[in-house]
C-alpha cells in the first residue's frame, strides 16, 4: 500500500471497496447510498429518506478518520431524478442541512444520471473532505 | 465550520450552495452552468455560448479565492449531448481555450448525463483548482 | 502556466486535453477509457476488455509521474450498463484487482451515465492519485 495511505473498509461492500481513503489531509469517501450497516435499502420509495441515509453513512465513514460533516468541501448528488429534487428542493436542502448539523460550506454538482447500482436506489452522494 | 476552510457564496443560489471552497491549497467549485449573475440563463439553444457563460462563472468563483484559470487542474464536463460537443469539438474547444487564455492544462472527463437542473442547460462544469 | 503544476500530455488527444496533471501532491486524471496509443477502440463488445485497457492507461499517465496504481486514492466509474457490472461483479473486479495487482486501497462511486464520447465506448475510469 501507497506509504501513508489510512483506508477505512467495513460494511456490506468491504470486500470491493474501501468506504474511505485518505492521504496527507484530503479525505475522500465512495459514494454513498441509502444502505444500512446490514446491507439493506432503507427508504426505497422515499427520495428524502434516503438522502438522510446515504449522509448517516457519509459520517459514519468520516469518523473512522476522526473527522466530521462540517470537513466536507465539495459533494457530488448522483440522482436518478433531478425533478423529484428541484419540485421539493427546500425540503430536501432541510434533511441535506440536518445532516450537516448547519448550513454546508461545501460545493456541490448536481447531475441526473440514468441508473445506479441497484434499481430501487434514487441517490448517490460523493463526497471529499479535508482536515 | 472547520478550521482553515474559506468559503465564496454569493449569486442566485447562494442560500442552497457555497460557489466555492478552498482549504489548504486545493479549491473545489461547485459544478458550473450557463446562468447569469440575475439567475438567469444564457444561451439557451447555444452549446459553445452555455460554455462560454460557465467557464465565466468559474473564474468568477476563482477570483474570489485570488485564483485564477490556470490554476485549475481538473475539469468534468457534464453535458446533455455528447455527439454535439464531438461533432463541433474544434468550434467548442476553441471557446474553452479562449475561457482560459491559452492551451488549458488540464484533465478532463466528458460524460453524457441525462439531465441538469433546468431543462434548457446543456452542460454544468467541476472544476478543482491548486494554487 | 500556475507555479508547480507538471502537466503529462501524450497520445491521441494530446491536442485537446491533459492526460494528467499534477500539483503538490495530488495527481489529477483525465477520464480513461478504452483506447490505445494510436487511438483505436480496444475490446468493443467486450466489457472486461475495456477495463482492462483504460486501466493500462490510467498506469501509462501515473507512470509518467513516478506514480503507481497504488498511489490511487479514488475512482469513478462512469459506464453504459451498470447492469453489466452488477451482473458479473466478481469476473470484473476480478479484472480490476489484477490493475491494480493487489487489493485496490480507493473508494469508488460507481454510476450508470447515458453516453460516452464513442458509441462504442462502455467505460471511463476517472482516478485521483496522492503521492
Amino acid at each position: 500500500m501507497s506509504e501513508g495511505k489510512e483506508v477505512a473498509r467495513f460494511g456490506p461492500f468491504a470486500q470491493a471497496i474501501a468506504n474511505g481513503v485518505r492521504k496527507g489531509n484530503a479525505i475522500y469517501l465512495s459514494g454513498q447510498v441509502s444502505i444500512d450497516a446490514k446491507g439493506q435499502i432503507v427508504g426505497a420509495g422515499d427520495f428524502p429518506g434516503q438522502v438522510k441515509q446515504a449522509y448517516a453513512n457519509v459520517k459514519e465513514v468520516l469518523e473512522r478518520f476522526g473527522a466530521s460533516m462540517s470537513d466536507i468541501v465539495d459533494e457530488t448528488w448522483f440522482v436518478t431524478d433531478i425533478d423529484a429534487v428541484m419540485g421539493d428542493l427546500a425540503n430536501i436542502f432541510g434533511v441535506r442541512q440536518e445532516a450537516f448539523g448547519g448550513k454546508p460550506e461545501v460545493t456541490q454538482t448536481l447531475i441526473q444520471i440514468s441508473a445506479l447500482a441497484m434499481p430501487e436506489l434514487r441517490i448517490e452522494i460523493k463526497c471529499i473532505a479535508h482536515v
